[in-house]
């Protein structure tokens, strides 16, 4: 006699795999409600507490744990002494497990009070899946119903190669490792992590490519977070790439801090353009002006509806990616016009943390949430109401441009961006030169600088180009002589204390 | 009669919790040699087959997995009929649970022949831990060696707190998923993941800070490369910082595709300057001459043993961190003379996947491990065998720049580096600038650019300052316009089929 042992939370289509044991002749062993199912169905089973002569305890807290099912399981058939123990002992072989889990992340989301929600953290499910999947040898071990059809077909057919066998006990120590990190995500209050621990990802899909063409890429989801880009609703276009994640991601990140109907343009994951405008319309106009030759083949994200009429001025150029909380349907069906176009729809994200991956680990750091810690005027002259409000627009638009990063600004729109170069002052030279080749005159505009200036030159050559404010963290031992550089220009300059390199 | 509950494989240490268990009046209940072990110190110890009338089988695969054992663990105290079954059936309490489990990591990187492996994998263990952290509302769970001090302390004082006890339980959940993400990265032998799985991490330390003051940054290990800059030895210096960690990965991983003596300099996260020299102090001078302003405070790399006469030179300016494979004794004790400076020592790097956080999720990529996939000359001049070694050498540095990117070279020295623009065209010009700025003469320099050129423009702009050999990945619509400008201006250009976008 063989055994199979079916113990399911979900128990759709588990039917399928249990008539294909039926008739390859195992005996089905089950616990109470899957039991209950099959019997309903015609399939004859044996309930758990037949075999051990133990019934199920503690309001269903135990009913799996038990040697007779457990050597029953890991029982290694290549080995004399467990052969030996196993007749003594009366325990019979089981050859297919098929489990899956109490849906403890489900609930979880359904917010159950604490208590409640304990139980549903499986005990026994994992151990027969770990249990089984250990012994893979011999065992194979179900926890997707993804695959009861092909496992159905090979039972019936003879049963599985050992490789497949291999493939299903990997599935099953991910699922396990997934829903325990799910537990002690839940469980942990404090800041920091355990000594040792996992993080839990969905593979939602395997990607054209990664950044590169050469470069497989695949898109995760973390269930630890409601909300993001990976959440985002496709509403047309051609299939998201690597490189369009990361840019929407950037571009929907920067325009969130904006107020007022607003608009960013990325590139190469760095805003290449930005604006404030009496409506979308005029702010992706005046982000696009910006920098025309970047804004081309760019991702563009506004933070409020996109109606008929930018609709269509987004159909005049091309764009990757168009990103917006909500559309009018016109706006819709004008875009539809554009078949490559993507339009996704994006409804915000949640806090978690950031990961950036160095050879042999991880860098990971809480997410960069704060703007500034305060707006302290160290210069003689104070930023006028007008200038303020720009500075405020360059600084949040620069928190989001890597570092070295500069903005120029006027008028609540972006005149120049300066973005990765390996040195403060060259980043604004480029933007400098950039700003002058689209014909903009600097006079009376402003400039944010996401860390301090280490020397004065930066100021100097602002100054020389007519900006007139400057916001900035602060913190060089060199402040002195850069305030004192404002000083002489009439510069009026703004230390917010708080410093946003991004890399 | 309260029970506690001890089954470690590393026994070290573990007589403290004992003591305090005892000392406390629990009856402590052990498996084997954990028994044996504190039997022989003099602990009275209950044998795990003596409460469940069950012997340990199948090798030991199978000693805790029995209800008498988990209905203790598991038992709702403040449910009524938990109580009464638990009476019925003769099953006492157990509060106290101290468990580690077989040292699956270690034998994995012992390398054992697989199905003396596979007996590494615990089951007995992670369920006991399991259903123990499940029941924190009263059960004190240790998987950590850490803990025991604190946790005795607290046995002899009268116990935990339920916000202590779920500390506990969140680290035992912490661990089993760790465990088992080991376990299904070893056995899954295909591409790609698992519809659902998790990643193991080990906390190594705390970081002052993240990317930003602000942000609270960790240091985090991927036991699943065995090498890396997480992995290197830190021979002097200040703690390494986040930003540290960042930029000296990307300044090993480029220095390490140079042949030759050669050096690069990184600052944030770009490289400012490469160079191949006669031995590494003419590579250091070359690549620092690039771009001096940017190499003050940087991060500088090489690919082979540092000796004291470039010890003396790197002492001589402000870098943040210096790292090699090797250091001659007499040149670390010249680089000690800089107390702050960070030296460190680097002994490769494996080859794993890369990470990028974006809202909601991840994305993951293959390594970009290729550096062309052919050189093929498109134009009607074919390079020089001196220009070809140029173009080769600016095409592994450009890979490691980020987009867009450009290097302008000569004699395997970067003359100017593009980095970070939202347009192909401004980094060229911002490089060129740079150059010039520097005193270069760029005639029969070469450039590299790390995707196509999506206009003749930057051909023409290159041409203009003496450019003579051009080296990109190719691929674009426009490809006949720009060979077409190349050869106007007799510019060699060569198209690798292998583009390196780098965000």
């Amino acid at each position: 006699m063989r055994r199979a042992l079916i113990s399911v939370y979900y128990k759709e289509g588990v039917e399928e795999i249990a008539k294909a044991l039926e008739s390859a002749g195992y005996e089905i062993v089950s616990t109470g409600k899957t039991a209950t199912y099959l019997q309903e169905l015609g399939i004859s089973v044996k309930k758990i507490e037949d075999i051990t002569g133990f019934p199920e305890i503690l309001g269903g807290r135990v009913k799996t744990l038990h040697p007779l099912i457990h050597g029953g399981i890991l029982l290694r058939e290549w080995v004399e002494e467990d052969l030996k123990q196993s007749k003594e002992l009366g325990i019979v072989p089981i050859d297919v497990v098929v489990v899956n889990l109490y849906p403890f992340e489900e609930k979880l989301k359904e917010g159950l009070e604490e208590r409640e929600l304990l139980e549903f953290i499986d005990i026994g499910g994992p151990t027969l899946l770990r249990a089984s999947a250990k012994n893979f040898y011999r065992v194979v071990v179900v926890v997707d119903p993804q695959d009861y059809g092909w496992v159905s077909q090979k039972i019936r057919e003879g049963g599985l190669t050992l490789e497949e066998r291999r493939r299903l006990a990997a599935k099953a120590f991910a699922y396990t490792s997934y829903y325990d990190a799910l537990v002690w995500n839940y469980l942990w209050k404090e800041e920091g992590f355990p000594n040792f621990f996992s993080l839990p990802f969905k593979n939602l899909r395997s990607l054209r490519y990664g950044e590169n063409p050469h470069q497989k890429g695949f898109l995760l989801e973390n269930p630890l977070e409601s909300l993001g880009i990976v959440k985002a609703k496709i509403l047309q276009g051609k299939e998201m790439s690597f490189n369009n994640y990361l840019d929407a991601d950037a571009a929907v990140r920067s325009v969130s801090e904006l107020q007022g109907p607003a608009c960013v343009i990325v590139k190469h994951n760095n805003p290449c353009g930005a604006a404030v405008g009496s409506d979308l319309l005029d702010a992706f106009l005046k982000a696009k002006e910006t920098d025309p030759e970047s804004a081309f083949g760019g991702i563009v994200a506004f933070n409020d509806i996109v109606d008929a009429r930018l609709a269509q001025e987004l159909t005049e150029m091309f764009l990757e990616v168009v990103i917006a909380p909500e559309y009018e349907p016109q706006a819709l069906e004008i875009l539809s016009r554009k078949k490559n176009l993507r339009v996704i729809q994006y409804f915000g994200h949640s806090i978690w943390y950031d990961i950036k991956k160095v050879s042999g680990g991880y860098l990971m750091q809480e997410e960069d949430t704060e703007l500034y810690r305060e707006l302290k005027v160290v210069t003689k002259r104070e930023p006028t109401e007008e200038e303020l409000k720009d500075l405020i627009f360059a600084y949040k638009v620069c928190k989001h441009v890597k570092s070295n990063a500069v903005v120029i600004a006027k008028g609540e729109r972006t005149l120049a961006i300066g973005s990765g170069n390996t040195s403060r002052v060259d980043s604004l030279r480029c933007a400098i030169s950039r700003a002058h080749r689209y014909g903009f005159n600097l006079e009376g505009a402003v400039l944010a600088s996401e860390a301090f200036f280490p020397f004065r030159d930066s100021v100097d050559i602002a100054a020389s180009v007519g900006i007139r404010a400057i916001i900035q963290p602060g913190g060089s031992i060199r402040d002195k002589e850069v305030i004192e550089a404002a000083d002489e220009h009439h510069i009026a300059m703004i230390f917010t204390g708080t410093r946003h390199f991004k890399h």
